[in-house]
């Protein structure tokens, strides 16, 4: 255990790891040591490159307040967000898709009657909502909470906005007897993560840009169900392609047409994967 | 691009990564986002561990300051340091080798003469220190400047301990014609490592513990030479085989014994490698 170089200098730390009494804490601690330094042994980075990397992970921690998880934003920036919910959500065919859930989402939000209006004060084109919900591969699920957000036209959620009506373009709906719930909001926008931290300069450095295409976020949770946490993302959008948290899947993307009376619709139904 | 799942994410950010206009950058960011998928994969973290290493580098990240850094300590507890030394010092046959530098060093110590007693009011073993600087396959290096520090007894740095007097077990010292230096100081001790933080709880998590065994660290610096920074560890310290930061290289333990007027010695001699 003394002499470590740099290739046995592995072996040492996983021997000293293997007296971790949980399994599962000893399976991840020895793994992360792996791929940690298989990734320092490919890149063999200068002593400053290393400074460098110790000062991004600080200003990252130390970004973080109540409001703000940055490291959340680096793992969805790389992403590790969307390769943990894959994961984690392997469905079954005819399922709805599952993508992140993103910084905004509030727990509690009120619960607001069928066909209700949730843009409070907030301002943007008018937008009529309709779905309804089934279990894959199965019938309608009446009762069902669906839990809605989304930006404004400016690209702001109500919780950017503190100074704006509490719980806009934010509510819970319970589906109808055939599953089916709507409500009135406004057009959700494109709009930029936060990037006035160590994340948007690394965006910066490695020439991406911060935009997620315009979405409307949905979390609907059922007994008997996994609760789906998804968004509807607008066709059309120009960064569709190219979402900085790479939240994107092509069944997760619907027209929003404009209806005869100059408002615009979306009409999109869900399948939750039955537990058990 | 889009339709990612969990084995073609890993591709999609690599292509999304590819226009970093920096070749240095771009290859370490797509090394990093292939070992960090891998590592992902190969664990398969669910929900809440992902958001428990989420908590563990937010709070790392927060409990650094101007005298706590929490991401080199994690770094040096899992063996990256070292592993990072190793790769920027592929040393010459019979160059001294190379350790951590450690968090307590301090950039303009106090030059003293040879022969000085840097003990100031600290308490402890009194203990005589000689050696001599060559170059690594030649001849003496006179004027080599040679930066030393310790802790006391009780495991502690000067700078752990504000209250008592400034620059103590620590000095500068300018080699003689012959390439000698020797001062008086007191005896080393093993120490933990600061283990109130995130990584104390992950070395606890590992079944770990937090020591180091007793050392000096010399850094020496010469014209014409790379900058060594190393430790002289003492022979038969019971943490020989388990430094929390797997920096101790066989060459490095050295003797410290008692002299007949009752002090300890260490006689101990450093060969830098030559530049060009």
């Amino acid at each position: 255990m003394r002499d470590f170089d740099e290739t046995s200098i592995t072996d040492a730390v996983l021997e000293r790891l293997s007296a971790t009494p949980d399994p599962r804490m000893r399976q991840v601690s020895q793994a992360l040591v792996r791929h940690l330094h298989a990734f320092v042994r490919e890149v063999e980075p200068s002593f400053e490159e290393w400074q460098a990397a110790i000062g991004f992970l600080t200003r990252t921690g130390q970004m973080c307040d109540d409001k703000r998880q940055e490291f959340i934003l680096l793992s969805d920036t790389l992403g590790v967000s969307m390769l943990v919910d894959a994961i984690n959500h392997r469905l079954p065919e005819g399922a709805t898709p599952t993508t992140v859930l993103g910084p905004f989402y509030v727990e509690n939000a009120p619960e607001l009657p069928l066909g209700a209006e949730v843009a409070q004060a907030m301002k943007g084109e008018r937008l009529h909502v309709s779905g309804q919900v089934k279990s894959a591969g199965g019938g309608p699920i009446a009762g069902a909470v669906v839990d809605i957000w989304h930006s404004d036209e400016d690209g702001f959620y109500d919780v950017q906005r503190p100074a704006e009506a509490e719980a806009s373009l934010r509510a819970r709906f319970r589906t109808d007897a055939e599953g089916r719930f709507h409500f009135w909001t406004l057009l959700p926008t494109s709009y930029p993560v936060p990037d006035d931290g160590p994340v948007g300069d690394l965006l910066r450095a490695t020439g991406r840009h911060p935009m997620r295409p315009a979405h409307v976020h949905f979390m609907i949770a059922a007994p008997g169900h996994e609760t789906l946490v998804t968004h509807v993302f607008v066709a059309g959008d120009p960064y569709l392609d190219s979402d900085a948290v790479f939240g994107v899947k092509q069944a997760l993307i619907a027209e929003f047409p404009r209806a005869p009376e100059g408002h615009r619709v979306l009409a999109y139904d869900f399948a939750l994967k039955s537990l058990g």
